[in-house]
């Protein structure tokens, strides 16, 4: 639909791709810095990619809005995992769409609903595709499925100057959004690291978190009202700065993954772009005391914009520090006045509680250490892909808990998933070419904070799914049998599932399924995603 | 249950009813500030009121759970609206419960519910009995009821220091809690104008506002989870600073009135006791210019912890102000970091906005305006039983809106409320001894406000409740039609409904009579309000 192509696999458009010396060198320097990762390998062409046949046939009536062309079956049928970029590489796409639908606007939307529920068809609604839990891809079983790419509603169809808001549809990207708020002297400032290519359904649909260390942490909070399509009818509710009029209704939207109805726009709280900003970054030698920093900043009431937190490992991997102190990244900012008193005020509750802070800097995206961080946060996707050319696992997974069980949670974490990911590879879990997991905090609370944590490890070549699945499920087991979330901001899809079933409260599955089977009874929304029918 | 009673009608409790004489000078006092109200009448004693006979009887393993006593029943009768004061001065209790149970624990909590299941009797979850909107009345015609008191469950159980948060049952009161709160140095900071008597799980089931102006604006912000007994079984969310794990769970119950589950106990995060507090009061000529100081604060990112707006006639109603000037009431307040920067910025807003500041205060309460708004906010329910007696309706609605809406919002509501009011009273609009209705916001957002509304009228005696009821119809129709909500804060209860119904996505009432429907299948809780099953 669009002229540049996104790959077919992976991270980032067709012609982002390195190039083959790039790789060689790439592979090269993986192995001096980190002990493991093998010679480069090619992934399988988009042309060699084989497909099942497609089990839907577009109706007459419809046509227009419907694809089953090969790439964009292969394109729509996995998410951004590390589990899907690699199957991506190996060509594996075990469950593509059967066609691939772009709806132009509402009633179009309907029309695919309503076609596809007389044909007993799953819908799956599709936005960048940047879901890295598998929230988007068809494991289905002999159901055909339809995925609806809502690229075609991207606009931001009202802005209201006064009240801080716009009307956008759920297909906008990050950039495209932001481009055209950017002509009111607005912004959402909702960037997580799908920004590129996420879309701002996606975000709502996942409870995305986004930019805001504290305070506005999740899109939740930037949400005034919502439109969906659902197949029992529209689901709208009203633009309100604060109600109290029941159950918030965006609130049992927001986070449902599709299963209750399809997003088409959204009331969103927006933003004057920035006057004032201060960053600086403090080091610690000891990765706990740094946490009781942290707490003490996330308690104060300053609210920095930025307040993350990253252990030497990660803040070595980033090239935001040298590797043996604990970096903590603290920014604050306002359209409205300046915020440097802020910043002094936040680096001595810093230094009250053992940080070394640098310099103050108000200037943007320097060479410094804030920005080296900033700058490999957008760039760690593209590089996955080159990791696994190189033979490297390479995968994030990320929680939330409260400060009373920080620091027991944490170390139990780690060790867990240290010992994990060197069984599945084969390796010893500690010296030259050990795997490495590394920990950030994204987003500190009063009461708690949502630690992310990065694993690095030799791939076992043709087996990283399994690999990785292990991994994954023993840290999984960790963070649910220690008390905390399965996911902070990475939604539940359906990797998440088995964990997921057991930190929801049982009444409200039951609630839950209940109302989807109101509202879809045919259970043709995105199923397998949160629960089953 | 207790030793000190509450008033079986009205506010407070029975040792704090005024004097004869303390009620005819009021009627004096009033008649000449205002030209109407009438001459004293007297409440129809407790021993006088006629109740139903009671369809249900104790079961003799649970008796000592239950009182069919004459006090209680008449007691758990009605909530505190003008039309519930007015009915119970008059001895009108209607819909009384046929039996009060008062269990002691979650094992008492479902041993009611599954007797009262198998009597085919409804139950309605009682905290303090300061509902606004008919949420806890039984008005259920033939359905026998049982008030659930959640009263002995008054216990804060756990304090979690580290990670400011506390587990509090649901039926401890503001004081109560605050009491047990402030021998760990720590504070709720939850104080709506039902702080004296209500509870936190009536706070969590209707979506209560409290004492902040922006920010953690309602309950929902303070809880961090939850635990409800449901028919079909406990409903517990993991605590969690934040989540993205499917919708939130605690979102779903959070405003629920008491129709999925009865809420037990909850995590709520706490902070330390003040430290640093200013305030100051800032007249405005014209109550339009103080409504765009209020939006360029509520947009500059401050976050002022009082930022109230009464209009003239509100600021000269509270003694506030002298009666020709808007008064904004503005507070910040810290338990970590000084506040001086942080008003003087603000009062900049306000200047720069056409605002005239007055001194700022960091003492605490004072004879100021400040701490005249403040007593009378907390005196407004006693004087409400004072007015009732000298004849005079006295009442208040709310809203919320977007700031593109509010202006003419604002002189639509008002001017509807004043012809309806006037018709209603059957005296003039306008002149000596008319109706005052009088406007202040509650709290406020970037995005929006929310308009709190007080009606003052001579009451048409024996007919106050019509009188009343014609009011709030028209003004409700007003603030339906023009995009704003039915409640902001008061909750939906049996009042509310013909307008929530309109309100709320006709898709999420499908989802929330099918997810009740599943919890509470023979409709037991609290049936009425928010759905009909």
């Amino acid at each position: 639909m669009t002229e540049r192509r996104l790959k077919h696999w992976g991270w980032g458009y067709e012609d982002q791709a390195p190039t083959a010396t790039q790789l060689r060198e790439a592979a090269e320097g993986i192995r001096a810095r980190f002990g493991f990762g093998g010679e480069v390998e090619k992934p399988v062409p988009l042309a060699e990619v084989e497909l099942r046949k497609a089990r839907l046939k577009a109706p007459s009536g419809l046509g227009g809005l419907f694809s089953d062309a090969h790439y964009e079956r292969v394109s729509h049928s996995l998410g951004s995992a590390y589990r899907d970029v690699v199957r991506g590489f190996y060509g594996k796409f075990e469950n593509p769409p059967d066609l691939v639908a772009f709806p132009g606007d509402e009633s179009e939307i309907e029309a695919v609903l309503s076609w596809a529920e007389a044909e007993g068809a799953a819908v799956i609604p599709f936005g960048g595709g940047t879901s890295v839990c598998g929230g988007v891809e068809p494991r289905l079983g002999e159901r055909p499925s339809v995925s609806l790419d809502l690229r075609r509603l991207d606009r931001v169809l009202e802005v209201d100057a006064e009240s801080l808001a716009a009307r956008i549809q759920a297909g906008a990207t990050g950039p495209g959004l932001e481009d055209q708020l950017r002509e009111h002297g607005l912004t959402l400032r909702h960037f997580p690291q799908s920004f590129e290519y996420a879309t701002l359904g996606g975000w709502i649909a996942t409870r995305a978190g986004g930019h805001f260390a504290t305070l506005e942490t999740h899109i939740d909070d930037l949400v005034e009202s919502v439109r969906a399509i659902t197949p029992r009818g529209t689901w709208e509710s009203r633009r309100l700065p604060g109600s109290g009029a029941g159950p918030s209704p965006d609130r049992l939207l927001i986070g449902s993954e599709g299963i209750l109805g399809v997003i088409a726009e959204s009331w969103v709280r927006v933003r004057p772009r920035l006057g004032f900003k201060a960053s600086a970054s403090v080091a610690f030698d000891d990765f706990g005391v740094a946490a009781g920093a942290v707490r003490a900043l996330a308690q104060s009431g300053l609210h920095p914009a930025n307040c993350r937190l990253l252990d030497a490992s990660e803040a070595e991997l980033t090239g935001a520090g040298a590797g043996s102190a604990n970096l903590l990244i603290l920014g604050f900012e306002s359209a409205h006045h300046p915020v440097d008193a802020a910043i002094d005020t936040a680096l001595e509750i810093a230094r009250d509680h053992g940080g070394n802070p640098g310099e103050v800097r108000t200037a943007g995206d320097g060479d410094d250490a804030v920005g080296q961080w900033r700058g490999a946060f957008l760039l760690a996707p593209y590089l996955r892909d080159t990791f696994v050319a190189c033979g490297v696992l390479s995968e994030t997974f990320e929680t939330a808990i409260t400060w009373d069980r920080f620091e027991e949670f944490h170390a139990t974490v780690m060790e867990t998933a240290r010992r994990a990911v060197a069984e599945a590879s084969g390796v010893a879990a500690d010296g030259p070419g050990a795997p490495r997991v590394s920990c950030r905090f994204t987003h500190v609370y009063p009461d708690g904070v949502a630690p992310y944590f990065t694993v690095l490890a030799p791939a076992v070549r043709g087996g990283e799914v399994e690999q990785w699945d292990e991994v994954k499920a023993a840290a999984s087991e960790a963070l649910i049998g220690a008390g905390g979330t399965i996911t902070h901001h990475h939604a539940v899809g359906r990797d998440h599932r088995p964990w997921y079933d057991r930190q929801r409260p049982a009444p409200f599955a039951a609630a839950l399924r209940a109302a989807k089977a109101e509202l879809d009874p045919s259970g043709m929304l995105n199923p397998g995603v949160l629960i089953d029918l």
